[in-house]
């Protein structure tokens, strides 16, 4: 916990004693009604408790939040006597009987309690938002990490993705999802129905993963450009008055964003699935459409270089070297044409260098290459001034890498990545980054 | 193992050592499929690889089941050394951590495959079929038990009431669904599409609930008959050529037969909470009906009555008592009116008891009531020769049982029964068990 | 009107003379608030008068419909006075207005009672329901041909092809469709739901024109099995326990029964654009199966033959034929192996000679060739034994045609038979053809 | 046609004389597959040469569009010797037969070809859209009306009302729809999404009819507020930032704005169905909604004051009440409150005279009463600065009125309102009317 946030919280207590004593008092109102719901009356009136519990809960002031959730936490948890009973019957005979003993005793009451908590209508939705409030909080109380880990368990079962449906979304999707994605979209902001109309036109496709009682709620969503040849920059897509192209004519398709929509499905992975099943999807509808790659940021590139500055300055010519980069702190640098020309081999080695080498512990440091090398991708293009927005320049330098899913060699390529750390690329990629005053295999003649 | 089983098997093996041996082998495939779905790779490439494993499981021979099941038992459950380990280290210091890690040892991996296997289309199903086989053979293989509890948890969860759709069934529902009716129906078969289109007509209704990833599987339904006055007797209910009535009115819901329809979704109940929705659902469509009440057999009461037997013969004249009742035992005893009537006080007076005193450790004896007892109805009215089929005479005598959901009482009812094993019922159902040779209350006046 | 008919009716007038009174009686009441429904009041009230006429038409006795009929055809007629002014004025001056003025006066003021009749709620299918009963007894009242044609008119233009969806039928459609299929089948019998499924299994199409407010009324289906080859005879076809084929292998796709449904549609045709639709749907899923061709019944051919068995006395050696075709009058000629052995060549030629040459005013004298020929298929083989059914044998002596619809040919398929009377057929069908024995253009060597 | 249309056009063609051949050109080929359409090839290639045809159509320049539609009134037409002979014929004998083949030969050929024409999907929408040209070009060529009188037949005929979907409009609605709404709406525009979501809120409404071939295009709309009393000004309901309002306790229904959206369906009526059956469904929804009523402007109420002027000079005083109501031409006369005060009696009552008594012909002058009264709705209440849009303020001097529909006097005011001309008004407007200056009946006292 933070000081400021401590003492707000002192000062908090301090000035509204009562509202303290009260959000208390109506936490444990509420787990008063859980204690029924998991009673033997839960049994025959569970479905009124649980919509009556599910209602009380979200009438919680949020004050009372955290007194609710450090109750789960203490009061819905195993007892410790029991487990280590089990757990020494056990050690005696580790028999099937005295293992499922030990399996019971060291589930939490509150597992059940999410699971008959859920026959409301609302359940899994309030479920999900509950784990959103754990997690954002998790810093300040980290004794709620068991509450999150029974929260992340049941949710992973039941986000399974054999209870997905993967939806089209286009200009026939209800009003009532669209603007979810306005809300949601965390890599190139949707700025009104205006944008997002285009984004959904006959050369656009995009795809979301639903869960069954969640039908207005996308889970996760890509954004995907059909093109001919692979898009080089960001900007042309994004443009909501750019002409329409042709979706028979192209050959292949961009996926330039893609959004996990749900906080408190955290840790809950469908990317990796989302993107196969487009591209299966894809596919099928468009067989012309032969190739399959992202337009991605490089977010990590220019914390990196940073870093990489002491390591520059010692390489050969480091010195000069370190003074070009120091351009790029100018933010009008690329407007600056004779400039921009002049940094571009420099940038983009250092970039295939950071993509192609720069790992940590057999991992990629960009946490977009980690997730696309970790699907099964390969690095294919280094796109020089692909992204001139904000954040875009200030992470990127601009730059944006396309990553390409060849579905014949995703398994490998993911083998590749996972046990042998290695980055698999195109060749001009591989040239680039030999290239780069910081490689250990110099770029040969 | 029953004798005649063990020797089918071992002359099984004689004859056909190679089979055997074939059948061990292709389980050890599947289950190697299964070890790479565990793995890394399965992290990229889990959905081809549960296609791949559920093709390959459902095309194992029969043969190759129970080595299959065996497998999983010994080779994907948690490690006892890692179990212990995790135990002492509780036991040392029983922090969440320690808790945590113990909760991950004791959870067998078995449990992580399933949940994979589920990313097949057809996962669910196949998960639902592979727990009904192992609950068939459970008493040939009592080492299956926690092969079964593992498939008991998961499917207990995801069959949440929260995830079913509760659906009408009529004569607009798909065959697919129709042709299920007709196959699970366990109370009163239905003899075919005629037998079945009278039970969806204007004055029947049918519900059933559904899983979203099962949209053609009933998990339970349930069949009402609408009614001017409740119903007491069964026959006029099934004649597939009965004139139709007026559903606007009638003023009672008779509930003349439930089915669950998985036997791999045994003990995942659902039928309590069917009732009680269904109860819902009419109220709001038919405002008339005031009374909800089912038509139900006896099935245990020709049972009791012969294990009763000795009880009645030490009754006050107790031997012409069972002298009478021995005519039950002429399969033609209700055709001869006389005898019949003269039966009548007798039967019924003792199948009161039956209901009403007949309980064992606070339950009711008949499953049947104590499935309607538990979830809060009222024994109403016993009907004398009301279910003249061969099942009905030879289980109930001939008797059946309304039992009335009664929105305003059932929580009361039922924690009556609960908690103090006490059956609540109506005050001529009450008269008659005073009246019973056995009733220790004996009937005033 | 037949004697019996007639006398029929005589006799039921003497016999009930109130009855046809009051019959009559109710028929004006009806008219009555149909009179209601086209005045002023119609406009503000017509949804509910025309919910009242319609209620008041279906509650009408079978002996009030030919009244009804009656005092439609004379009381909603166009005014003969006004026609015959408006008829004048156009001859005066043929004006685009005296033109509309007496297009107005000529349409009956039935159309708008029909029009406005629709408003209710089961309108349609009270129209198509009218126009049987009209079209059935039109040969016993001619009087009736002005409403018959009112009702065509109106139901063409209301049934257009742009407003009926086509609609795969399978075992997931409803079964009050599915049960219509069983009804209507007119070609091959379906005999129960057992049947039914068998037709619609993995190597079965069914597809049916539906109108968007009779959902569930099927007005035309088409069955089709997917084979390898040809098939080249209905009895596998149609036996409910032959083996399901692999959908995926069929080249072929058999169009083996096409069935209108609704008699008050007759006329309003349907099928040509059934079968070009079907053909296109198939082509989309299943883009191996390359030939479309029916298994059609020659339904006018034992006729047929018959009435030309004086010109075939006339032919060279005609009176040994003649003989020869004698043995078909034996119900089991087709068991005597020899005999059917001997007969195929002849009747196969005049079989030959009645599809290819037998036409009677430049149109097929065979019904059902009329109809693929009219739509542009090409005879295409004749197959011996190929429908041992009764009515097979006694109308089509067991021979069964296949038509082929090649859609680059259909086009001049058809203008070839609608402008020259010329039937496109196969070489080996011609062969045949010119083998005959009453062919005028002899066989070749 | 105008001086500037006409010059328009003559220059047109003289600077692009190969331009307006070209139309012409076009426009004629066009109509050769039309006529193909129509002739016996039509018969089996109809829906491939209709969507042939369409597409030509729809890629006629503008230009041609007149040419077009020219030749379709010209050689589409009935031939005038036809007519006349068959007319001749009827004249002759006016039998059944004959009149048969009158009604044919009157029946212009462009009849068959539009509904062939609507076998091509999206042929209905061309239709439609069709007229809409044909009537927005009726002034400059009179001579199309045979040709709007012909698709307006048709249209009348397919848009039947037994045909159109009631669909309830909200967030769930597809964007496709939704935007439509803000696009059409003709009473209050919508000033976009965010406007738009506030209207479909939960204390919203908002209902359209569709046609099943056309699922995306609303054909008319109505917008309701459900609201405690009758609404006495629409700023309120218009303010998208207004709060949400409980439902629940919703008495009164406000019908706020009803659009039609089809200009190519003018006169096709559906407003009058629309409005009773939206009454029928909020009266199922919410019983204790037991008041409808429209909140309407007074369209025409400015201009008739203007034209009323010197007939309100002759009235007793009638100089004075002139200069009076001089000041409404002050374009900020509501702001100031005394001024307002004084107008207000004034105009309130000559409003009350202009709804009640200013009628033409036994028809209401102002159109939306006109419209209201034919539905027989009652008028009930004027509303004071109800309307302070700069259009409420220029037509209706910022007047609005509650129309009231009351289901069972609605048959009643019809009746009163069609056949006497009698306006059903409540007491206090009878009142105000009765004390207007200009009345003829003097208010008592």
């Amino acid at each position: 916990m933070s000081t400021g946030s401590f003492l707000k919280r002192i000062i908090g207590e301090i000035v509204h004693p009562s509202e303290s004593a009260r959000a208390t008092r109506r936490a444990r109102n509420v787990l008063g009604i859980a204690r029924s719901l998991l009673s033997e009356r839960g049994e025959v009136s569970g479905a009124a408790l649980a919509r009556e519990l599910l209602a009380e809960y979200e009438r919680l002031p949020q004050a009372a939040h955290p007194v609710f959730f450090d109750l789960l936490v203490t009061e819905f948890a195993p007892l410790a006597a029991e487990v280590a009973a089990a757990a020494d019957a056990y050690r005696a005979d580790p028999s099937p009987g005295n293992l499922l003993a030990l399996q019971r005793a060291v589930e939490p009451p509150r597992q059940e309690l999410m699971r008959r908590l859920n026959m409301a209508p609302g359940g899994t939705a309030a479920l999900v938002g509950m784990r959103r409030l754990v997690l954002a909080g998790l810093g300040e109380h980290p004794g709620w990490k068991p509450l999150e880990a029974d929260l992340a368990h049941l949710l992973t079962s039941w986000f399974n993705r054999g209870f997905l449906m993967l939806r089209r979304i286009d200009w026939h999707t209800p009003a009532i999802v669209l603007e979810k994605l306005i809300e949601y979209e965390a890599v190139h902001e949707i700025t009104g129905w205006h944008d997002l109309r285009r984004r959904l036109e006959a050369d656009r496709r995009c795809f979301a993963f639903f869960h069954p009682v969640l039908p207005d709620e996308p889970l996760i969503f890509i954004e995907v450009a059909l093109a001919r040849g692979m898009s080089d920059a960001v900007g042309p897509l994004l443009d909501p008055d750019a002409a329409i192209a042709n979706p028979a004519q192209a050959d292949t398709a961009v996926f330039y964003s893609i959004t996990n929509c749900q906080d408190g499905l955290r840790g809950v992975s469908f990317g990796n699935l989302l993107i196969k099943q487009v591209v299966e999807e894809l596919g099928r509808e468009l067989p012309r459409v032969q190739r399959f790659a992202t337009l991605s940021p490089l977010t990590g590139f220019c914390d990196w270089l940073k870093a990489a500055r002491p390591r520059l300055e010692r390489a050969a010519g480091g010195r000069a070297l370190v003074a070009e980069l120091d351009r790029l702190a100018d933010p009008g640098w690329s407007g600056d044409e004779a400039a921009a020309r002049t940094l571009q081999p420099l940038v983009m080695r250092l970039a295939a260098h950071y993509l192609l080498e720069g790992t940590r512990g057999g991992a990629a440091i960009d946490p977009v290459a980690r997730f696309h090398l970790g699907n099964g991708a390969r690095v294919e293009r280094l796109n020089w001034l692909a992204d001139a927005s904000e954040t875009g320049m200030r992470r990127s330098a601009g730059l944006m890498v396309n990553y390409v899913y060849d579905p014949a060699d995703v398994e490998r390529n993911h083998e590749a990545y996972a046990k042998e750390g290695r980055v698999v690329a195109s060749h001009s990629l591989r040239a680039l980054a030999r290239a780069s005053p910081l490689s250990r295999r110099p770029a040969r003649a």
